[in-house]
């Protein structure tokens, strides 16, 4: 993962970088409808965006990796279905509700479905459903299918934009990545912001290309490009119920370096990921955490996620507290669970370039104190200021910079494979979202 | 595990009580000394307190069980050698320094041995250190063998409530359990508060006994006590590197019914695991999650596990939020991690009595939100009220009461295997003590 690191003073200046990135490739169309409704579980108004991605026609080459959640959403369960149709011609989105084990969730993606069809003019199984959300509610079906002609009628070519603003929810802005290949394109769009720890893909991911790859090189570069990625970063902890990540091509440039398009491919992924964790719900500090020395890719990707997802060590970065104890509490916490001891006497550990463990001992004294200090306040991209209700918000709603908290974790076997883990602190933003954000 | 439920209206009405726990058994005495000192890592005035639990004489019969973190302290290490030699006189304990992983950290923890049994006559093989406090600083040993001598001219007959307060840090309270066993009893004391998902022992636990009971039995008693109890319990799923559970018998009372003194045992393990919950790092509600029909202890105790440590369900606890989705989201993100699928198809999850999933789906409608919502409003310990400066702390240091928000899930398996595990919400509280803690 290697995202772009890039700086913006203001919103404008940010919205400005992203529409630059939007340009749709070929052959694609995005509209979207917004509505208001009120759930029948908590009868409390709310407001729904609907997002439509079209293709101009049926395309056979597309590709998919869902959550591996045992309670995945009906549109997962009917995104698995669809993999195995001869075509995609548009995926319909909404938020608000994520159509997770409610009653009859399979019955009513499918009605989404067949009334976008119709207004398409396509079939039925050429409509992927994405929906994200409150999960355990029904979706407001009739209210959706009043809602669809809206969506139909804006559909436009030229900017993805509509869309990636559409899909969000808790996220302060939209996300959007793009990469050349060729004469043509991918861009990618993300929602991303809580419930991250995807164990497959992130929340929802869609990337669009018109450069022509088959159906089953799609599939397998897709598969591959999520584990170094989606698959790498967390927020909380926390995998979602609706994790999708959606690869389609429009085949209108012909493709004629494959591994260049494996590579944008991954460019694309990589920066997308760490786009979903810098924005994610109450992030003040994104930790990167190396791994290096490990016995395989596997192992030292799970040492880096159980730094980034220890509670204490999360809230110690939140304070520009440079309490290395906490880290290493992590790593033995790990390393104590598994099943044959790990070989631990040749660890070091970096922290801001400075080492602070190395042969079984920490190595502190008090310059390097204030090294680290120095090195978590740079990394900060929002000091938090308290409301007087004592609810928590980000101040900002661009990123502000493309530092992080960089952490070195060195195993010293010989050789060797490493893996690097995007994560986040632990705020005061994040439990003032997460304690009232569907009341 | 089973918690004598409680109320207390004020502060002194749960001193009082805890004092009634507190009769020491007889042959053991305690003594506790304070002083100030400088930390040589990041120099900032603190305050440590040794706490001495010391026996008549050396006793044959003790037992313990220590973090599984691979980490441990060096208090560990010495005391794992311990539980090999012929007797235990003396327990010395400090806060504010835990002596993990500081460069010679065993060497300093005998050191307190060496002048400690010296105090007493004893042997330092005799003396078990423990330590809690920040990771990775080295301790003060000068400045605390100067103040040892204060600590052994305090000990006390009578009650253990100078140990009792003498080991906590953030804990709002001091934690004491009693359970009588025929002519003697077994007084326990436990020490809290933050990193704390025990993986073999809680922070720092002293069971005492003048129950006469064989070393090797009281060592079996002891691990098979801490299963349900110690580790079944999570604040925030962190594991110390300290982890430490002491049994220790003056043998001054002969046993007459050991399966009696197994249950005592049993019963102060259970309660002072649920104390450590209730009085955890910012906990303002306890989760009590009962897990029915699994395959297994341990794959019941697992899935409880998950629950109590998913931070969006955490939160949505916190803010009374009766969020359902995130406790499903949970069980399915466990489920879907284990290496062969479990078979959910059976599931049934009630929340404080009221059934919310069955058959694959959610069963939900306004009036069991209202139910759900007044279910975790009156397990709420206290309401959170924010400070000026953004800085949240607990108003109370005393248990209001002895309430949980009561989760059962119920894996539909014939016969099978249950566990009770319990959990608290995350709250600013949690973060406010742990983004500053240190500082």
């Amino acid at each position: 993962m290697s995202g772009t690191p890039m700086a913006f003073s203001d919103r404008a200046s940010h919205r400005a970088w992203l529409a630059a990135q939007s340009a749709l490739p070929a052959g694609f169309r995005v509209g979207v409808a917004c509505f208001d409704f009120t759930p029948a579980e908590a009868p409390k108004p709310a407001r729904m965006t609907l997002t439509l991605i079209a293709l101009d026609k049926p395309s056979p080459d597309f590709a998919a990796v869902f959550t591996r959640n045992a309670f995945p959403g009906a549109p997962v369960t009917v995104g698995r279905a669809r993999l195995g149709e001869p075509g995609l011609a548009a995926i319909i989105i909404n938020n608000k509700i994520s159509n997770v084990c409610a009653p009859g969730g399979v019955g009513a993606a499918e009605r989404i479905c067949t009334e976008t069809a119709r207004l398409l003019g396509c079939r039925r199984t050429d409509v992927l459903p994405s929906s994200t959300g409150v999960i355990g509610w029904g979706l407001p079906v009739e209210a959706m299918i009043a809602s669809l002609p809206a969506a139909v009628g804006a559909l436009a070519a030229g900017s993805v934009m509509p869309a990636a603003e559409g899909i969000v929810t808790t996220d302060l802005y939209p996300k959007v990545r793009r990469a050349a290949v060729g004469a043509g394109s991918i861009v990618g769009i993300a929602k991303g912001a809580g419930m991250i720890e995807p164990n497959m893909a992130t929340m929802l991911v869609y990337l669009l290309t018109d450069v022509a790859v088959p159906k089953a090189d799609l599939q397998e570069m897709l598969s591959g490009a999520v584990e170094p990625t989606f698959n790498s970063i967390s927020v909380d902890s926390d995998t979602s119920t609706s994790d999708t990540v959606v690869l389609v091509s429009s085949g209108k440039v012909p493709c004629g370096d494959p591994e260049a398009f494996r590579a944008a491919l991954l460019k694309v992924c990589g920066e997308l990921a760490e786009d979903v964790v810098r924005n994610g719900e109450g992030v003040r500090h994104v930790i990167r955490v190396s791994v290096s020395h490990a016995a395989d890719f596997a192992s030292a990707r799970a040492l880096g996620k159980a730094v980034v997802n220890a509670p204490l060590f999360k809230c110690a970065v939140a304070g520009n507290d440079p309490n290395v104890g906490r880290l290493v509490q992590a790593i033995g916490k790990h390393a104590g669970s598994l099943p044959s001891p790990a070989d631990l006497s040749g660890l070091r550990i970096r922290m801001g370039g400075v080492e602070i463990f190395a042969a079984g001992a920490f190595r502190l004294d008090p310059s390097k104190e204030s090294a680290l200090v120095a090195h978590l306040k740079a990394a900060e991209l929002y000091a938090s200021a308290p409301a007087k209700d004592g609810v928590f918000s980000a101040p900002v709603d661009f990123p502000a910079h493309g530092r992080c908290v960089e952490i070195e974790i060195d195993l010293g076997r010989e050789g060797g494979a490493s893996a690097v883990v995007f994560g986040a602190d632990l705020t005061h933003e994040y439990v003032s979202e997460n304690a009232d954000y569907r009341s």
